[in-house]
């Protein structure tokens, strides 16, 4: 059954139809239908959910539209489904709320999930402690494989995973961690102190969340112990909320890389409003920024004005200027994002990639000498041939090098987007372009 | 110790203080040490390890660092290594390596481990086959809790995962799977038939390795059951490489986006050429679509002999409408990469994005007006703005669609870069400028 029918069902109101749908799909397909579409249909889907797979469609959901369908929600409904939630699911949906939503949230919740909740929210946006889960199985060194396996048996049924188990002295000092896997493997009387792996590594929960996740995934953790200053066990990032938080950067650094701002909700679900105010804020300081250009060829207006067939290639080469330093300035974030490339590594990077810039430029010189030679004659082709050089080589470098040094003044390097190194690029392209024009037509 | 020092440590062959070096640091940071250096220090590092960390450090590097680091070892360590790989992990290298290479492998390894990596290079490329593990526990359902935990006891050391057990009956056919965490939180006796969950979710060998893992994401599951086309168990696709599966999809889609051809290596070890490789081919087509541009302005040459003015402009209306365009591309690859579009919202999604581009065309317009008044007085003031309008909408509609109908022509939408976008637009957007102006100019 299509979309367009789930749709139509609901305007319909056909319940049993509705619900058969409901029967035929996954969790998670419910939970996109329920993304896609407006809040009042959301609810009226959401509602047919029985209690348990409601709480499993809803887990499912991203913030925005848990808080679409808790919006809709009775209290009786609304304060079941927030006390059921994950500590850290609920933490990242009222990160994301409205003051109104999240003391609607709080005062519904039993004392216990409340105080639980609260920490986690006294740890600073975007760091670990907003995403780690803090119901955990801790263990002792001195408990064997099976004393320890009948700790989990009767204290795992509420702990969010029990793959990883923390091992703590009596004071929750970090000591370690065991796995279930060594554990179940282990023969019954090995102490847990000799399946303790002591090299664990470990972030403290005011560190950064996404840095925490790419360490688990470079490091191949299924969990990372997150610890106060003291080295006290606080809690686990497990590897579901890691996959999101590097997820949700690589979304970030995607829509920054088009100078648009991140928006976290579902595409379809966005109104034209909501999608325009997340682009404006760029265009307006590009357009600025391309008030440069404006200058530039002003100052050189007489030059134009003498070779009228010079502005004919004005668009290809800025253009292709613009091309070379995108694909560089996309290389260098995405290498900074993911650990292969440091800070201190800027005048390595800007030597390397203005040989590529120079070593591109030499290939398109050739195409565009054909091209200019073509349309207007050799003059101009020489012209914008050698500017094509000079052009990619300081485009490739100046991309390549921006965003490391966004990255050394503390600047998210995704900022320097392929837009802004466009931009900066055409201003300095029309530039060399005309002195080589004045030099090789002696105007 | 900087990276610096490593690399003289190296040189000046101190074996001391490298091996404290070696002592001093996680495998996955020694692993990333490897991938920045050439390959003759690479292998001097490597043979550095003992042999325990060598094949961590081993496992958490790059296919062509692997290929890297092998290439530089002797016959025993090189077999010593191939042989004690995952088979998973082995397939993607061979996978990415050169014949020659891909038989010294196969030729050093057991029988045993020669037929597992043959099946699975069987699998095409890209599908779930070449990712997934062959190497899991299966149950059988009449089996009770604790006979299950001391099957998994027994046989659990040669898995790669222990955490989810597959379920099968007496000719492997697939019934369902089993966590590790019910097994351990059931009673002992419970059978194993009543932990089963009868809705996992599997894919077939020959499916999308990427869609797959997004699968697996979107399901939040740690292990996706794979089977054949009769439904019998083949192993399961992992966490962990499903982390990697998406991790190399986005930044293909990112090297994409910047109209580069995705580079697997490391982005510091990879040399001036092969980075001029992986981009010339688009600068080369982009260029070559970049003459439409030279011949719009041809047609409008006496247009712009006339008012010479006009050409001020250029370069910030071109790119103004390549911004708008290339944040509607960027966030239609996004969202269908995601999933939250599909390719039948392709007229909802340009009916939409043809709003908030004619939004922001208006906004942006307001500036332009300003800017065009202070340069060149009033009558290309006009020209300007209104030409911004109508740019934005155009760019943002196409912009948006042209991803969805490159996915249902079957071409990955992520090409439909933002370069290509952006000079498209620059052709048509020349076109509509030139024709306004010669209507409100009256040229």
């Amino acid at each position: 059954m299509s979309r367009a029918t789930v749709h139509d069902l609901l305007d319909r109101n056909e319940i049993a139809a509705l619900q058969q749908w409901l029967a035929e799909h996954q969790p998670h397909e419910i939970a996109d239908e329920l993304g896609r579409t407006d809040e009042l249909r959301a609810v009226l889907l959401f509602r047919l959910l029985g209690k348990d797979e409601a709480l499993t469609v809803f887990e499912e959901l991203d913030p925005p539209e848990q808080q679409k369908v808790l919006s809709g929600l009775r209290d009786q409904s609304f304060r079941d489904l927030v006390e059921a939630m994950d500590p850290d699911d609920r933490v990242r949906l009222l990160g994301e709320s409205p003051a109104k939503f999240v003391h609607r949230v709080l005062i519904g919740l039993s004392p216990q999930e409340r105080a639980t909740t609260a920490a986690l929210l006294g740890y600073p946006e975007g760091s670990v402690g907003r995403y780690m889960t803090p119901e955990t199985v801790t263990l002792r060194q001195d408990l064997t494989a099976s004393e320890a396996l009948s700790r989990i048996h009767d204290r795992g049924t509420d702990a969010e995973t029990v793959y990883t188990l923390l091992v703590v002295d009596d004071r929750r000092h970090f000591i370690g961690t065991v796995s279930l896997r060594d554990l179940v493997l282990a023969s019954t009387e090995q102490p847990v102190s000799e399946l303790t792996d002591p090299e664990t590594l470990r972030v403290r929960a005011d560190e950064n969340a996404e840095d925490s996740a790419r360490l688990m995934q470079d490091a191949n953790l299924l969990d990372l112990p997150v610890v106060d200053s003291e080295d006290r066990v606080l809690g686990l990032l497990t590897i579901d909320d890691a996959v999101e938080l590097i997820e949700a950067a690589d979304s970030e650094d995607i829509a920054r890389q088009a100078a648009a701002s991140p928006w976290s909700g579902h595409y379809m679900s966005a109104s034209v409003l909501q999608l325009a105010r997340s682009r404006i804020v760029w265009l307006l300081l590009l357009i600025v920024a391309a008030t440069l250009t404006v200058n530039v060829l002003q100052f050189f207006e007489s030059t134009l004005e003498e070779v009228t067939t010079l502005a004919l290639f004005v668009p290809l080469l800025i253009g292709t200027g613009g091309n070379a330093g995108a694909q560089a300035a996309t290389a260098s974030v995405r290498a900074l994002a993911v650990g292969e490339v440091r800070t201190g590594d800027v005048l390595r990077v800007a030597w390397r990639e203005c040989r590529v810039g120079l070593t591109l430029g030499v290939t398109l010189a050739v195409l565009g000498l054909g091209i200019g030679t073509v349309f207007v004659g050799v003059g101009v082709a020489a012209t914008l041939a050698v500017s094509l050089i000079a052009v990619c080589g300081w485009a490739a470098m100046i991309g390549a090098t921006m965003p490391l040094l966004a990255k050394r003044a503390n600047i998210d390097p995704a900022v320097i987007s392929t837009p802004l190194v466009t931009t900066l690029v055409d201003a300095t392209g029309l530039i060399i372009y005309f002195m080589m024009a004045r030099a090789f037509l002696g105007i």
